[in-house]
């Protein structure tokens, strides 16, 4: 039940008056002249590649590569890059699935894994792959559900139903996965159809201590010497799957000086976003999410450091809990420096101008500023309601930060809302996603009872400080006892752990629930009413107003400055270009790659001792490596987090290197793009081949890549 | 500059209908039936003592405990244990010197250290110890100042200006340091005058693995295996110190079932808090506490894992924030448990019941639970003001948390408060002090810049976060940079880390601070009016109001239970008492000591790895050791925070252990007393003499404790 957007790996740091803000915002008469953009596929910039790098994509060059890219539903991206259903993605996505098929006897995360031959792939227990099969503008019919004069809780409702109507028909016309995508924060809307696997296994995986070289310290830092891959095959009907569009592996890889694209999900940027918004993230949300991290962090550490079977049951969500703390350290170090937020304000200030100097403009779209901060206003009040209890669908993976809980009200809302008709259900249990819902929820992944106690008691504490011990919801939950005897009380006393029950209770459906005697149920129901009505206003009174409202900003952005704009990310699929280029840090130069070489002398002068332990496998073969192959490099291509696992691409489309991570200067990415500094750090493919040969002896899987023995 | 209180060492404790809620609040018609209460000895528990163990105190046996124990300024407690000035006290208190003294190349904490003769004993830094001399009641003439019709500004004015008067006249009559100490609430003023020694040198320390064994894991926990002392010696004009007063060691140790004493320095508990004053604690001041210390423990760490030196460097800040993380999670965990509360609000009700029941305690003391009331509702109001920069003589320690800002702060406000009369000046200004003062302000102690860019700029940013950037004081502070910018700034610009600096700008008075140049010095400046202004509210509006209505509360208890009870720890020199005795966990009996072969068993059941990798000269030396010696034991005496260190003794009063740490369920001691399983955690004296001369060959060392060869 981990539907959480994985994101790559935060110092703090220093932008100061340093940051070239993108010309997003305002592209003004000047084309974008940056290596800016996570443009749609359905929308590419073509004409910034022909101006900028005098590039042309020839015929299909854009739709194989959309073809050959991957999203891994837990959150990052990947790519085929065989023929035979094989894929390539970063060991920080993969390592979801190598966790859950993981025991205290088998560590594939610690000590990584190579399939000897196809029989030996082991299948991945919940790991949903989507491939982007067409794009179409749904716009106007979203649009036209809402009826002049109806007020925000009414047009919630009415374009939830068409949304859930629109994904039913294409569902059920196509047989394809199909999500209606809000874009530009509602300007437009988007029908994605995807093709859906969920026969997934592993290939290959390096040990975590070469994959995640340098740890949290090297995390989001560059120079980088990591090999963060891993392979899956994609299966169906127990065969493997057989593509016509894989990336071809190129024979060189990136160079200096060349032009990239990278293919992959983005998971969420708030370039476009008001001042207002800006500033609620910089003094709300942004904090109250710091501290929500950093409580989990020295929970979790605790947990860990009692024994060497906690540290690895812990070792996901411990450093996914890491991974968002430097990751948001670095957003709101962005924020907080007054000299980004006047930018910003200056910017804000000059679209206004100009939608006022223009009396249409103003009557259309002049009021969408001051809605939006009305729509901030109410999110202030009820943030701490609607962040620990607001369960929806962009929280489902939180609630109450225990899967047993999650799985409850899973439960308890699925037979709820399938009895309602299709148009009326909450987004998440619309028909045409509940295949998706089911993987997950039904998923044999091992839950852990002993941090279920500790997550679950530790978030009872947190409601019991953030709303006060006497709060009906406190209370209710609470039911009389301390966080974590309440905690000891329903992990114990639930049947959840166990699939079969779980499909029992969905299979019974509404009666099922009601008399249902499991506590974690009976909890789940009794919070249902308070968790959905927190949910219902911020869906009607934040959400909606605010899809209203950024509508109107971004029609006037169309009318102002023409079409060629590209939407914040959404974690969906999305294009980027750069160059592969060096930076200035501190006044020292820093060169665009590393090499295999530079991985030894990085481990040396850390003391050779983890995070900067290499395994084994690496200091007996090192006299085989040519250690001036590439190992990482840098572009300026536009990513953020959710682009993990993208594919590097040269002109020809073949694969050069597959992202992984952001540097430090990179960060600010989220809202507002810079190329002075900040770079895309990828795994370059000749170090990729030179390890699989020389180190792992894995030349099966180096000919698959290459066609070459 | 560290006046922090050193706090031993806490996971989740379930209290739940198990508590014994101590008979403090209400001792009602019957005797304390436990082992409860940290005694003034000015007012023991003789009564209480004859009735439980038959135990009367002969004539000097108190003034010679009193007169043997001893106050570390850093926090903590510690005991003379031998004539020529000697000082046993925890490892985690005597390591504040360590790290002092330490450096990249030669570190004390990590390695330990033993002094082969006193020509070889270093001294520490800055470090101050007290021996309390003599007590005197002077409740009348503080409550004096305070004439009828006064409001609560004028009362705070006129009790401070007597309270500085008191103390100053006090230690220019008798030389002896003088503090008032306010006990009960406000209920008494005591003056405890102390000798002051202030060359102070290392005899001898373990190494951190074994003073520390089990580290964060095992702190707070029970069975232990902790060697945690240190030895340090008094000189006065560079002579070993004669002391007539010293503990004689016992040869036997503590035993299952003696009766013992604990002399030390608890250093707060909150047990006469009203239910208003406890439920602000839970829902304001422990959660935003908690979120500070886990936000510099996650910074901390991160600094910590670059390089061993960082390690180093930040090992005392991280410690004590892991430390006081663990046991303010302690805290709030009995605070937010329901049974917990109630039975604290039936004994407020009851007590306030019979309050009322009498016309002339009504009238006289009927309104105080209201008053406190009013004054928690103006803390709450200005907690995050009075939080961030309310810098006071409570505070001065956290004060941005940046040695160098502190400095700067001391001398901009010594050379302010220097110019006025005594008794007009801030508490910690007022001149009998003021030798301390510089102590600290003068310490050489090494101040590390990395160090303090990282907190200072992450100060910054908690300012920014909780205040908001357009906030007037944070505008200030930052001064249009980014919060890391402006750290660089001021830490690389200050001249404040010379300590010469620093006395030349205390001896120029205001002229040297208004004409200094210094950007530490200038930011003090800046901020100080607006930080003497939310000072001066919480003294005025929380501080004296809550002074005069615990004053009521104290008295209302002693007309109706008389006077034997003690008041809430105030980090002074309080007796302690209780039995050695086992206790029952989870349905387990715990037996009350452990042996040091079991030091052994425990680190191979944590597979020997840190924190439980035990020392080379420990593996060495184990066949030579006895295995059965005890190492650790536990009692029920009644310690808290602050009584790290505090000898622990038989009816002979000779010692016969260390306390060093109390377990899980003795966290909640800070709001009642329990003895059901919340005991005190001590080194025994059996172990340590074995530890000395079997595994350090410190034969020297032990020979001047035991007296034999």
């Amino acid at each position: 039940m981990n539907i959480r957007p994985i994101l790559y790996s935060v110092a703090t740091p220093t932008l100061g008056a340093a940051i070239l803000l993108g010309a997003a915002l305002l592209p003004g008469a000047a084309a974008l002249r940056a290596d800016e953009g996570m443009w749609l596929f359905s929308n590419p910039p073509v004409k910034l590649l022909q101006e900028k790098y005098g590039f042309t994509p020839g015929e299909g060059w854009l739709e194989h590569i959309q073809k050959s890219s991957v999203r891994f539903n837990n959150g990052g991206s990947g790519s085929f890059v065989g023929a035979n259903g094989l894929v390539m993605t970063n060991h920080h996505v993969g390592a979801n699935c190598l966790a859950k098929i993981s025991t205290k006897e088998n560590d594939y995360v610690a000590n990584g894994f190579e399939a000897k031959s196809q029989i030996a792939e082991p299948k991945c227990p919940d790991l949903e792959l989507n491939v982007l099969m067409s794009i179409e503008d749904v716009t106007a019919r979203v649009n036209g559900a809402i009826l002049a004069g109806m007020d925000f809780a009414a047009a919630e409702g009415a374009r939830r139903a068409e949304m859930n109507t629109i994904e039913k028909e294409s569902r059920d016309k196509t047989g394809l996965r199909s999500d209606v995508v809000t874009l530009y924060g509602g300007g437009q809307y988007h029908l994605y159809r995807y093709k859906r696997y969920t026969d997934v296994r592993l290939v290959f995986a390096p040990q975590k201590a070469i994959a995640f070289f340098g740890g949290d310290t090297d995390n989001f830092e560059y120079p980088r010497y990591d090999l963060d891959i891993c392979f899956f095959r994609v299966y169906e009907k127990n065969e493997a799957l057989f593509v016509e569009d894989y990336l071809k592996w190129s024979d060189r890889g990136a160079t200096e000086g060349d032009l990239v694209f990278v293919s992959g999900h983005p998971g969420r940027t708030e370039r476009l976003d008001t001042l207002d918004h800006l500033q609620y993230l910089r003094d709300f949300s942004l904090p109250d999410t710091l501290n929500l991290l950093r409580r989990r962090e020295v929970l979790l550490e605790g947990y860990s450091e009692r024994s060497s079977e906690n540290e690895r049951r812990a070792e996901r969500a411990l450093f996914s809990t890491r991974n968002r703390r430097k990751l948001n350290i670095g957003r709101i170090s962005g924020l907080e420096d007054p000299a980004f937020f006047e930018k910003k304000k200056q910017q804000e200030m000059d679209l206004r101008h100009l939608v006022n100097r223009d009396l249409d403009l103003k009557q259309k779209y002049g009021d969408a500023w001051d809605q939006i901060a009305a729509s901030i206003e109410t999110m202030r009040k009820i943030r701490n309601e609607y962040n620990l209890f607001g369960i929806g669908p962009q929280r489902q993976g939180a609630a109450f930060n225990s899967d047993l809980f999650e799985i409850a009200i899973t439960l308890v809302r699925l037979a709820a809302e399938s009895s309602k008709p299709n148009a009326e259900r909450l987004r998440e249990y619309a028909e045409a996603g509940l295949d998706s819902l089911k993987l997950q929820l039904f998923s044999p992944a091992p839950i852990y009872e002993d941090m279920e106690i500790l997550q679950l008691g530790d978030y009872f504490g947190l409601m019991t400080e953030t709303l006060g011990a006497d709060n009906a919801e406190v209370k209710a939950v609470l039911a009389g006892k301390s966080p974590h005897d309440r905690a000891v009380e329903l992990v114990e006393g639930t049947r959840l752990k166990d699939v079969d029950t779980r499909k029992r209770i969905a299979e019974g459906g509404w009666k099922a629930i009601e008399n249902s005697t499991d506590p974690m149920i009976e909890l789940a129901l009794k919070i249902d009413p308070a968790a959905r009505q927190i949910r219902q206003t911020f869906e009607q009174q934040v959400e909606e107003p605010q899809r209203q409202a950024y509508a109107k900003i971004a029609n006037a952005k169309f009318a102002l400055f023409g079409a060629s704009q590209y939407p914040d990310a959404t974690s969906t699929l999305r294009l980027a270009f750069g160059e592969v280029k060096g930076y200035t840090e501190n006044g020292k130069a820093i060169p665009s790659a590393t090499t295999l070489g530079g991985t030894y002398e990085h481990a040396a002068d850390h003391g050779n001792k983890p995070p900067f332990e290499l395994p084994a496998n690496w200091l007996q073969q090192k006299a085989q490596l040519n250690l001036s192959t590439p190992f990482n490099f840098v572009s300026t291509a536009d990513i953020i987090g959710g682009n993990s696992g993208s594919p590097v691409m040269n002109r020809a489309g073949e694969i050069v290197g597959i992202i992984f991570d952001g540097n430090i200067e990179s960060l600010v990415l989220d809202y507002a793009y810079t190329d002075q500094q900040a770079r895309a750090v990828a795994v370059h493919t000749s170090g990729i081949i030179e390890a699989l040969r020389k180190v792992y002896n894995a030349d099966r899987l180096a000919s698959e890549l290459t066609h070459r023995r």
